[in-house]
């Protein structure tokens, strides 16, 4: 059985998005480089992380992360990726609100899932077969997932800013100590892999 | 003219000490090795950064760092370090409550400061002449230098837990990017240094 893991670029003061996400904004009013830039402007240099965060065998993912739509699905969004979304694999979008299965481009499929996030994780698990599953965001689902004990590498990409409001990750988290599996300092952000113990 | 630093153990979710601090409980109700454990059961591995602390010309601390007296000085608290505590040095207290300055043994001078940080650190300039000044804690005090952009390298050490609440590094500290200066990972602390770009 894979483990269940998740990425997420984080501020120093551990935000993962700011506030006001909107059609316009996936991560609200914030300049988006200062959290991602490692990955488009140093790419090569951070490939192995890069390359890690796609590598599941399926996707689960806050509604939020899929788009912004709330409520009811009263419009054809299809996530923010375009017809040919990176992640190549079944992705289970946690939501209220029931919806058809989309077929993308490129293997990805989104499902819309009702009934939490242990119901989305059981899911995942029967499509992924041995491979792992990424719980790919946003920081509240992470955080969901944290606190039930679900998670089983917590991949925090930190870079060097502050933020001061959003999403931030362990927020709701129970008080536990963690096992710090790796450090790995590339010139625009620390990757630092934790374990929780619990 | 020497540079303002800052040295705070925070818990992977940035929290420098837990709630409750009282005078039995100086970092409130948390197991305190979660935070300090890295100094005290591998300061060999981490002796740089464990001397680098208290080098400095003059320190600065809050007065939840210096006791658990709040209000007027109504007892005779000499600090929680017993009669050499570890600064050396003159340490500006920031304080509403004037009180006379307390010398203790081994160099150390306590000094109550009622009017603001910007006038304890010309006062600890005065008294450090080219040497560093150390802002030593607790987290509110450092966020109330940084957000006026006083701090010149803060250093993290950043530990293998989640505290979930208390007094937090950057919280109130406006939005902005960091340089990071270095990154050390030993067995259980990971430290980073971070200047403001301010």
């Amino acid at each position: 059985m894979g483990k269940v893991f998740s990425d997420l670029s984080v501020s120093a003061d551990g935000f993962a998005t700011g506030v006001g996400q909107r059609e316009d904004a996936p991560f609200g009013d914030i300049d988006e480089t200062w959290l991602h830039g490692w990955m488009f402007e140093a790419g090569e240099e951070n490939r192995a992380e890069v390359d890690a965060i796609v590598d599941s065998g399926a996707t689960i993912m806050g509604r939020n992360m899929f788009g912004p739509v709330r409520g009811e699905w009263n419009r054809d969004w299809r996530g923010w990726w375009g017809p040919n979304p990176p992640y190549h694999n079944d992705v289970f979008v946690l939501t209220h609100y029931p919806r058809d299965s989309l077929e993308m481009e490129g293997g990805t499929t989104f499902h819309f899932v009702t009934d939490g996030i242990h119901a989305a994780l059981e899911r995942a698990r029967a499509v992924a077969g041995d491979r792992d599953i990424s719980v790919a965001g946003g920081a509240r689902t992470v955080n969901q997932f944290l606190a039930e004990g679900l998670i089983d590498e917590l991949r925090l990409h930190v870079t060097a800013c502050v933020l001061g409001a959003g999403e931030r990750i362990f927020d709701g988290v129970p008080p536990q100590r963690l096992e710090r599996v790796s450090v790995r300092a590339t010139s625009l952000v620390t990757h630092v892999t934790y374990r929780p113990l619990r």
